[in-house]
């Protein structure tokens, strides 16, 4: 039986993501988003969801860049940290210990020490209310070579990434395979 | 040290979330879909984007709303041939054994077996290239009885969710806490 409850943005799979861009001064920041997601296949588009608010929006509309890193489990709390402090008060990479470095393909920084980043230019602004979604076109992809497996595929297994679920606020690793897209359901049809 | 991929919609931890439509003739229909996400807090919205090619895209078009269920780890088969077969030729519901129901928000049904439901109007279709982003406002959700904890708080470990990794295709379950958000990372504050 279902019980109505009240319209929310109840999900409890958030990815991770760790928004890097640049400053209006050029210093390197970087901001925790769970509101993002892959959005279209091609072109190759990705986006993140921010309020207005935090200082990341400001550097975005500014530089129409920004990057994605993707922190490994060994990384959730400097993840975590990056969505509590605010660029606009503390150098959050010095704080951290974690290390920016410039995309040579987008005017953004993206976290050396995450194993997995999207580059990405800004191709739509869309104002949906409290959030403003960045859609950006991935212009570039980088993996560390120890989390790549066989045809340099990147092996979640070795990236370690973990999901946020926004019902209760927490973060969780990625469990067991249940099995292969377009294969499973193959017997029904 | 870095290596540098082709630019490709490269994420490990995609939703699976199954659209439910209605088609022009009234019947329902259901698809897969991992490109999906919260895109917006107030008013809560979301997204799915889809190819022009699904079924599923001119049912949206013209009934102007979808709902969400989130299927289950048990449901993980189901969920798969959502996205094999196409509802042009057959009836996705009928040959899974799964129960359509008609939303009392939205005109859209939902998949009664599946423990969450988010209820969708769209508010904004944006065309990014292959695929088409309809974002919707949540306006209402629900919840099998059985996987809500205190306050009617959904629980992760109990609707067992599951993600898709586009780079090898394949689903994997939720693994284990790893701590609170907004908690983990004071220590650096």
């Amino acid at each position: 039986m279902k019980k109505a409850l009240d319209a929310s943005t109840l999900s409890l799979t958030n990815p991770v993501w760790i928004v890097g861009t640049y400053d209006p001064d050029g210093k390197p920041n970087a901001m925790a988003a769970a509101w993002g997601g892959i959005c279209c296949s091609k072109p190759p588009c990705v986006y993140v969801s921010l309020r207005k608010a935090t200082y990341t929006y400001g550097s975005i509309v500014q530089r129409q860049a920004y990057t994605i890193s993707v922190p490994s489990e060994v990384h959730v709390k400097e993840a975590d940290y990056f969505g509590i402090a605010s660029g606009r008060d503390v150098d959050k990479f010095a704080r951290s210990g974690l290390t920016p470095v410039k995309s040579d393909l987008v005017d953004a920084p993206y976290v050396e020490e995450f194993p997995l980043v999207l580059e990405c230019k800004v191709v739509h602004t869309i104002e949906l209310g409290l959030h403003t979604q960045f859609i950006g076109e991935i212009v570039g992809v980088k993996a560390d070579e120890d989390v790549l497996g066989e045809g340099d595929q990147v092996e979640i297994g070795r990236a370690k990434p973990f999901v946020f679920d926004s019902a209760v606020r927490a973060y969780y690793g990625i469990g067991r395979l249940l099995g292969k897209g377009f294969s499973l359901g193959k017997g029904l049809t």
